[in-house]
């Protein structure tokens, strides 16, 4: 086989957050709803955002853009063991590319309004997906290791920092 | 704002599946279960794959690498009517990224078997996350332009070609 050649991107936007570092950031935007943020496209890609207000909800390819280092095994948030960076989601990962669903609440111009954001300000944006529930929905899903942090549905924000639940 | 520079970015590995053609193609791979195919890490990124075979579906972003043009417009698989391409998933996009969920059948080594596979035998892959229910499911989603097509649950694939639906 040929080796590789690396492939040029070019940032399509911004991703405008109240996050200005990575200890505001919630786990995953869907536990924080009231996280709003925006997303600035650039002009020149503004005609292709026609027909993008139907969808409630986006997925966002963006760039980990503040993640300097690649690291094929880290210890994840929520854990003291370390996984294959292929098995979480976090930025220290090989061409740090991420991927984040969010919702769509309006769209003016060349402007996303959105809420559930995860990701830092100012984050370059790489690509723009409608997210299908008819396409992305999967049944039988198993988390591996996040499986055990979110038993009997309390997902982890919910619970308390000696790991009980409320109520618990 | 400074214009933005490119960003490189380097396949991790190559997806190997039977469709040689864009016609060969499922609209998307879940519509096809027994559409299988297998993942080649490179070997320099498979300590990445520690943890990986806990998951049971992974999203794979990887680059429509036959995709020469853009359009910011288009018209999809399904539809008469053109829309944005930041409201359809085809390969015709800035940066030409594609994003698939894959049912992961097992790991042995830098090999990752999969079934549901949507692209192109070949195709150079950037990254693979986990696919998280906690993470990537939403409620009350709306689907724009594909909802139609959904109705009463069928999708398309089941249509017959005149549109009508098997047993309808």
């Amino acid at each position: 086989m040929a080796s590789p050649k690396p492939i040029h991107v070019t940032p399509i936007g911004l991703i405008h957050t109240p996050y200005h570092d990575h200890d505001d950031i919630p786990i995953q935007g869907g536990f924080k709803p009231e996280g709003r943020g925006w997303v600035e496209v650039f002009p020149e890609y503004q005609e292709g955002l026609k027909d993008v207000e139907g969808f409630s909800h986006l997925f966002l390819i963006y760039l980990f853009h503040r993640a300097g280092d690649v690291r094929l095994v880290a210890t994840p948030f929520l854990e003291t063991t370390p996984h294959g960076i292929f098995a979480i989601r976090g930025p220290m990962r090989p061409n740090h590319l991420g991927l984040s669903v969010v919702r769509l609440e309006g769209v003016k111009g060349n402007r996303l309004d959105i809420a559930e954001v995860d990701m830092l300000d100012g984050t370059p944006l790489l690509d723009i997906k409608p997210y299908v529930s008819h396409f992305d929905w999967r049944e039988n899903v198993r988390c591996g290791w996040l499986d055990k942090h979110f038993e009997d549905g309390v997902p982890p924000h919910a619970r308390r920092k000696d790991g009980s639940r409320p109520g618990g």
